[in-house]
């Protein structure tokens, strides 16, 4: 995920915005204007720094100067210093919150993240930690961009970018058969099809009618390899992908992933953040 | 929390857009115009309600009818249908994800916030459960309005609406005292003025200088019950409220809170929400 | 009332592209690309500086540099100097037009609010004058800005900071006091309780309550002193500050004041500005 | 001026956002949902109507019926009923500052333009009674109707729609004729050419070098009288408009149009408004 | 391409407001409010219809009711009435030429577009006609769009949704070999790779590299059969689709579609749009 | 046509983020952080520059330093550079298609325009080649700007700028007369009158009305031959300027501009636009 620095300014500029209202009323009444001042984000518990390259730009767009950054995908221990700005201390009271707020998010987005691709890449295997659509509304570049940070996979980014059935699809259709058939009649090349399945048939069904990915929803592990086995049986393995999801988490994911498959896919790493613990302080300098 | 309905709709259709893109691809290929549909959600698992009301204003205004709502701060069990509605099928697949990701996530936070609110009545109490500005960039009012469904304090909203005295500020001042007096003297009186205070010496110097609140930041539960004392002897008890804030989770929010303060408050009600798991099933009507 | 510079400047761009359209058709044709130019506002009339912070960051923001500007809150006499700025002069000229128009109102709100402060300060009291939000739309941030530095009390910005009970909300609730009795018990802690009154029984009613603050509403001078005089005898005086409103002007103001009150809110501060005359003159360097 | 609906519909929409921010506090916790409620709004002064035609958008928009309503450019007395609106009762108290501080300023405007242009006609002239383009920020559609509405003529609505040589555009250029000269080579045809003027002679200058309109700024009256009588006997007289501008006011505006002038413009009408007492009361149906 | 009415017609009103600016003034000054009328629009040369559906959203949002359309995808003749609207007659007239510009675009986009469809199916051939992101700023949607209502293919959207290496990506990076491979290496498994190349070496090495797409830039026909053929010779054929792009024109198209490739892209769709001749008649009813 | 840079700068930065998405997704995986490069814009046929100036804006506000840039208005040969553009790879990469569509298509119209006016000129003529409001929808300000930089008249911008009494007006109102009639009774003093005619009876009517500019619409040749002669016979023809449309192309543009018009004014010149081939190859420094 990358975007150049203005375009992200003005997302990071309309969070501001939403955080300050119409004035900073406290700070306008302690701090006076032209004051020089330190910002310094220390963490409270460790992690895998993310929106560190946001909280640049939100620092700049609005005047400071950045002076200490760690990199995003950088680990971070608990009490060590991640970000130092320096400038206006007005401007650094009026930024804190939505800074830490970015911040805390996406660090805990990449850190969970990190977390379980290190759990898979050293049970050896080499399967895909891919995120989901479940976003809380706004906040879709940066969420896809944390997950990426942590090492894991962007998956589709919103409906615009790839084909993905899902089962209400299916059941509008009329079949996992049609509608792969119908997408690969009509939709542009420039798309892969991804077919979201809910029985071992149905897993067949999809690769047999062409699509380029199948995802098991909702599959036991025992089920999982059980379409694993057939697909390969019947010589299907190769032409498809296979994802999992639906179920999938810190105590399973060892077990899932070594069954043969290509990419595990969790909504949790999105839609239910642990944020990580950090706070800045400020000194006049 | 309360705003007309056009104006939420205004931030729901940027919601939308978000996930949108410049199509839905894959609805826009398998699924007809004109088919008339009914989307049903169904919980799967217990919770609060809260965003029902956003949900029907989202379904109203790209021309779905609404046909079934559980009405916000209501429980519902795993199982149950909570919201029901019916129009053209693109329609609804267009919304699914978008619909889901705010209900889930308001539905957590109402569901975490109630919980603790009813161990705090169970325990005979009458605290107030209070969320801060912790929350990710453009949710403020989604948020602080599922807090509240779930039976919690929305406190300040931003930073125009309320003055509270951090320990940034009052490191950049210079004391509590001066801090206070600074406020008192410059701010206007339509704002109440609260007071971040780090020791229980400084609890009772945001008293004397006339804060309205004060608000006890990472205190251990001895602490609390240490300065509660101090500052009733002085008798500067009544003159303030007093807000507990930092490290409460819900092991130790009842010890916390039978030590005779008004408010706690907790980030972690918005910035690590756990998403209450909900689907949408859609058939052609 | 402060924000960070990049966030008013977004507002500022915004007033400049309402005067420009499509073009500055006259500047385009008569003046050419990389004129070097000064440009000095001078005042036609005393008056109290405001807006001038406002009016750097316009001009900073389309590229000129600002050589000289009086500091809010300064008095300035007819003739004088108050702002010069230097650069490309079709961007002198295109933004003339809306840089006078925010500086003629804002000096004007300003000014108009100093006299009044003057005459309540050569009384020998301590009454503070506030705005209301009878303010033409678009310009809530800039309006209030202006009474602040004239020297002013900005009340409430707009609906989202304070709970004001209004004649209209006594209407629908039923009473004073009912009204009083649930804003306590339903409005988070972070809000003052402020309550319009129509007669001096309501006023003691608001104030028995337990209002923060009570607001007479088209009181005569008579019966302000007699509301006053009832609170006290009621032991109800020190537990809520008295704001007057309606029907005070510049004649009448020292008499109000005079009768023991702490706010003397005016909707004509901002709704029935008189803009101070100012005018730009630009010159070739 | 006339814009569909919608369009006007957005930037209302806009302007009820600020004055809300994230919630009406007050009427969220004071009046519960789906109370029926009627809202009336009385004048509490004379006055011609203006914005009445926004004012039932911005009803409808939010969902309200309009019950009545008088016409726009109608005279209203003092006690008049000028609009009734019915719905729920929240969403009337959540727009009638905005729906207040919008017909307060346009009939202010309104009212103060239909005072002059029944000066002039009652002193039996046909001369125009323009704004200028001294408007606050952001409400140069609202002010300009207004102006209108009251009979006044709209004048160039911003940059974008006339040729107006100002002093400024004369300094940089070098003289009124070059000026002219300049602009009549590049401009598009589709512009009509205005020349402001500091003396008889750049009057003369103007008409001669081919100017549709000549302003006479900040002439006296005698000044303006032998202006005209210069251009008719040169012969240029009929080849111009003559506008007056700068200094006219309600005193002396008969002597300046009775000296055979075209328009007169005021930046008074729009700069210095004095907003109509009105006041909306609503009661439960 | 399909979104929700209310996405779309967000962006059509911003068309709308482009071309009003601040008022409709011939309308506003020749048209009584509230006359009904008709709109009829009438096509004065052949084609194939598209924007149609756009067509009866900014109708609808305007309070426009819609009597007729033809379908987007349908052949109409000169002289065909293809659009006809009933409503206000003000309406009406302010959105013609927004409409009209609209409308003629997109026909003549699906009308090109179907011409060589029409070629390459009566060659009997098979192979995608698709359009590029050569597209003027603003109607990535609409042209788009109009492109797949002509029968051809959208190909890329924009730079979110396919991994696209150009020449200037290969030249950064140092080899076709090495790009593809970082890109494997690297991005979702969401994502198709396509590989744009100038040389036939450069296509077998895409393809061996493991390409789904390659792109022969600027190909003689003589180039792209013998790409084709040695493609087949290495067994690579099956593994990629094959685009050609660069130079085809209508003269040329069946020839390079009959060797054996997959898509053609031709930036002319787009970026040389011919606007089909609309005309709409407004009569009072 | 002009405008300040920060304010082009916005129209640009929505172009741009309407390109990219949410990710460059091909860039983002090819090019590291930090890789300083130059990109450099070719032309590939001849033409006249046009938007140029604003491909300076953009690249500048994105952080990219221009190097070289040849002048709007000047003619360059196939084979020219016309631009040069040194800073961050990726950023260079993200703004090329932006640049190249803006670009392509603003020296496009000014190439064709330039012809036309050169013809024209070269028949010894001085007659303006005007471009109409047929303009696809979002590009205004950028089609106009390259009319006038290819040397032709920019006539009205939209609707807002100039009284334009179309067909469809004296449809509604019942005759050119009286429409004329309407207008000058009741349009502002700062517009200009023009009626288009459709006979030429109508342009006498129109005339005689007062009308500033008659607008002769699909007339033949002769038509336009016989309607001058009458004008002049009638002595109206120094009173009005006229303008033809419809149906002119660079066939038969000298014969009907021979014949003592005015304005010619051509709707192809935009609607129908002949994008410039230009390319931009980046090397890394």
């Amino acid at each position: 995920m990358w975007l150049p620095k203005q375009v992200v300014a003005d997302m990071l500029l309309e969070f501001l915005e939403e955080d300050l209202g119409l004035t900073d009323v406290t700070t306008a009444i302690l701090v006076d204007e032209d004051v020089e001042a330190e910002g310094v984000i220390v963490a409270k518990e460790d992690g895998v720094a993310a929106g560190l390259w946001e909280a640049c730009i939100l620092s700049e767009i609005v005047g400071l100067r950045v002076e200490y950054s760690i990199a995003d995908g950088e680990r971070f221990r608990r009490g060590d210093t991640i970000f130092k700005v320096r400038g206006d201390a007005r401007t650094i009271l009026a930024i804190e919150r939505t800074l830490l707020n970015l911040l805390s998010r996406m660090c805990g987005i990449a850190t969970a993240t990190r977390r379980l691709v290190d759990k898979v890449r050293e049970a050896g295997l080499d399967v895909k930690i891919a995120a989901t659509r479940k976003i809380p509304p706004g906040l879709r570049y940066f969420d896809k961009k944390a997950v990426e940070v942590g090492g894991g996979d962007t998956h589709r980014l919103r409906l615009e970018d790839m084909i993905l059935i899902k089962d209400n699809h299916v059941a509008l259709v009329g079949s996992v058969r049609e509608a792969v058939a119908k997408a690969k009649a009509r939709a542009s090349f420039a798309y892969k099809i991804e077919v979201e399945v809910s029985s071992i048939e149905e897993a067949v069904e999809a690769a047999e009618a062409g699509a380029d990915i199948v995802m098991l929803d909702n599959f036991t592990v025992s089920m999982v390899e059980e379409a694993v086995k057939l697909l390969e049986e019947r010589g299907l393995r190769r032409r498809v992908l296979i994802e999992v999801s639906g179920g999938i988490d810190e105590e399973n994911i060892v077990e899932y992933v070594s069954k043969g498959i290509d990419i595990v896919s969790l909504g949790r790493l999105t839609h239910s953040v642990k944020a990580i613990d950090l706070s800045l302080d400020i000194r006049r300098v």
